[in-house]
């Protein structure tokens, strides 16, 4: 099979212009099919402010209220998406900028009111991503750049980035060799937090149970290594933790940030 | 060849909730090959607001500086157009929600400084629509929703919905019997001014240029009358001049609206 690289940014590479630009041409340098994922940013706080919205916090999470809603869609569905998609096809990429309503990509289920009624959230299940559109673009060498954000019953619906990247690279992985490049500030998982340089390149399963035991590990990077493996296990090839400086190694066989395999 | 109608709804339609919902209802209806184009709404100068925006004005046309154009791709190509995408998803439509620099969909040419710099506006020319890829969202039965927005040169541009109505429809002409549907506050182009029944039903050219002599027109239908013209003129089938909720027959045979045609 051909392989896929499914690529997810957060707003620490979206909020730093030069980060973004070396990014962003990195990205269009990879001659594979690609996908990106971005999350949004500091701008939305900062719009948010302007509009007086306060952000609501429930057990630490972000409450998506009607107007929170209003505020995503517009700056991750419209300024970030756009602003990059124009700025990747400047630079060759035939970018299309979408959400997950947008060719029913990413039908979600609003998420139910338990004990938090966490609002306008959109929850993925196996079915939720339109696997067959993202192919088909992908054959007519266009470039999918996804904002994190769903659809349900004729709503818009805010989905955390990290689960779009994984639940779009597992349903590829039926079409694609699929790489998830996870990029965040650190270099990798580092198996000293105090030491940025402490990469650990490689973590398979029984090492990660491991350093779990031997509690090595960072609560803070431990849900994105779950969510890693869950990918892996739903037959993603293999998913890289790793620095967005460090895109161009990344998608190379020489990886420097920390590559999850099943074995 | 088959039909394909390219509707066209301004801010009237989208600020009132009533006739957005029937609109969105009678678009979902038609059953050929269709593209929206949507402008802007009311939020836009509301947010403006709340972002400390002044409009600029030059000669009664509104300038985009960079705040104004991060403010229309939020609200026309973000909130708009994912909305108006959520609801159609909804009603059945496998609605793509995009503007020009999606696929490289509509290129512009950022409008030279002349007397006056409108900033970030796009232009068109004969080569700006890429009606390749229209098309073949089209044959897959997926429907394109457009915002008023445009890109050259990495960066997105500002461009009015009924010039992004008229290039698209004649684009698309070598691909269908193309339909032009503006929906607007009137019921059409009148008569009498004062009466908004007196709707002009059918309009050819040697009629057009009868009424422009006698003075009969009102000075703010003319750019309208003549973009309609000049997209019959180059290839458009027809163009029908109408109110939003007269969707339903301004798609059919009996025509409500003013139908525009060559002879």
């Amino acid at each position: 099979m051909n392989r896929l690289f499914v690529v997810k940014i957060g707003g620490n590479v979206i909020d730093r212009e030069t980060d973004l630009e070396k990014f962003l041409k990195d990205f269009s340098g990879i001659r594979e099919p690609k996908i990106l994922i971005h999350g949004g940013g500091g701008i939305a706080s900062k719009l948010g402010e302007q509009m007086g919205l306060k952000p609501v916090m429930v057990n630490g999470r972000r409450v998506t209220d009607a107007s929170t809603l209003d505020l995503v869609t517009m700056v991750y569905g419209g300024l970030i998406n756009k602003q990059i998609t124009a700025r990747l096809q400047q630079l060759g990429v035939n970018a299309i900028g979408v959400t997950g309503a947008d060719g029913n990509l990413i039908k979600a289920t609003k998420r139910p009111v338990g004990e938090v009624d966490y609002g306008f959230v959109g929850d993925l299940n196996e079915e939720s991503v339109n696997s067959t559109l993202l192919y088909f673009l992908l054959k007519q060498n266009i470039i999918p750049i996804l904002a994190p954000l769903t659809h349900a019953e004729g709503s818009m619906l805010n989905t955390n980035a990290d689960t779009i990247a994984s639940a779009v690279s597992v349903a590829m992985s039926k079409h694609f060799d699929v790489r998830l490049v996870y990029c965040f500030e650190k270099k990798g998982v580092l198996e000293d937090v105090s030491n940025p340089d402490s990469v650990i390149r490689s973590l398979n399963m029984p090492k990660y149970k491991q350093l779990l035991e031997s509690g090595a590990l960072q609560d803070g990077i431990l849900p994105k290594i779950e969510g890693a493996f869950k990918a892996i296990h739903s037959g993603v090839k293999e998913v890289v933790i790793g620095n967005a400086g460090d895109l161009n190694r990344n998608t190379s066989l020489e990886t420097t940030g920390t590559l999850l395999t099943l074995y």
